[in-house]
């Protein structure tokens, strides 16, 4: 069985992030681990092309019931018709979670990972719980986040 | 078709919480409107307990499978079976929320709630955004809650 | 707590199977028990409409995250925004269920309920097992499933 | 992206659908398409044995929350912890499905599957509709559901 690092965030987010998240997903790819998201834009969409890019298995769990919502760079795509209630299922299929920037989304996942005990790693993102274990740059954040899979 | 009021809140609380959501509940009932929550005990109890009490309709959305589960203060009980993916259930059958203390799986329903654009009125607790709306005791909290029905 | 029977049949049908729904619900509320059901057109709609003209409480899951999608002959709506995937939380929610003509949906509600063991009464729907309890018209339906609540 | 195949049938089942299941899943590795299943035993185990054995990528969406109640021939493992509300997932991500033998699950599924238009290859299964493509060994079925990928 694959390991799968998850990688949240929101699906519109400025080009300094759009960077940040191609390189967390790129590290992922590089280091042989599966890369799970949302499957849609902006961070999701960033991390998946760096993972797919570098050799790495993605994932993404949309909110739709059409796969053709997806973002491109999806190996496999999950369409749940269920909209955002699909975000605990991305918290549940990783093993720990990067979390950049990000909005309400991102937030209501963070919260549900921290409810069920799955390592979040932050990367300028929410700051709602000393649990959150931050991280400096890409490259950190996937170090830390390989180390508690 | 009545008007839902959600009340969240975690499972295990102490006495003056517990109390202070049963004020809640007890004027949510008390102004005729329905109550809305997770079913469970703590602050989810304590509000559906008010409610029933003081006349008001109280209904549970609980994760489990079997409604022997619930809260015996409920007049409707919708078991799930779905975990806490039922939160984002509470969230879009209330008109509005009122948060009142939590942990993590209030925090998800609040990102939520503030993700789709529902009102929240917080009690004592998350401070993670200035859409919040703070109130300062149980009455006060359910007449602002009245106000965005 | 109050006992539900829930209704299941197809969101558009003809006069025949609308008025044998309007009975089915109109006994339900004669009688005292709640109605639950999918909260559309159709066997939805006309069950609700008998059961609440006839003071019986009526609640509705839909597939959407709006509850203005619904029928107006409901007191309760649960907008899930899950899509047809709410169907199993009617099977859930109903002590017994009563299956009126249907397509594909509520084959799939009739299957969900013979898996986890809850009485179906059946009117003119699926013969797909003997386990489902043939009703030979509304009144009889409904006097069945009061017997199995 | 991958075009996934899915297989549906019960949790346990005899030495001859077992063995049936396990060819479906080995002629869908050999031609290089990806299985999803549910990812517990019986069925949903024996094609996902055969389709990895044979080089096949394996994906189980399974009712619990941990990936640990997965059957071991899963490549990434999708923990919901949602129940059999699971099975429409399974649907959904699938472009076509081979139903072998089972019971009421497979039942829920054949009918989300008929409901949202995917095609349904069967083997010697629920005879619930002159929609489902009868095929009369392993290989016809895998032949003729890579014909409606």
């Amino acid at each position: 069985m694959k390991e799968l690092i998850g990688v949240i965030g929101a699906g519109t987010c400025n080009q300094n992030i759009y960077l940040t998240a191609y390189e967390v997903g790129k590290e992922i790819g590089k280091r042989g681990y599966g890369l799970i998201c949302g499957g849609m834009g902006g961070v999701m969409e960033a991390s998946a092309k760096g993972c797919q890019e570098n050799g790495g298995l993605t994932i993404g769990i949309i909110p739709h019931k059409n796969k053709e919502e997806a973002n491109p760079y999806l190996d496999i795509v999950i369409p749940t018709g269920m909209g955002i209630m699909r975000n605990l299922l991305i918290v549940r299929s990783a093993a720990v979670l990067i979390a950049i920037d990000g909005r309400y989304g991102t937030l209501s996942e963070i919260a549900f990972a921290l409810q069920i005990g799955k390592p979040v790693i932050g990367l300028q993102t929410w700051e709602v719980s000393t649990e959150i274990i931050d991280a400096f740059d890409a490259i950190d954040a996937v170090q830390k986040a390989t180390e508690r899979v």
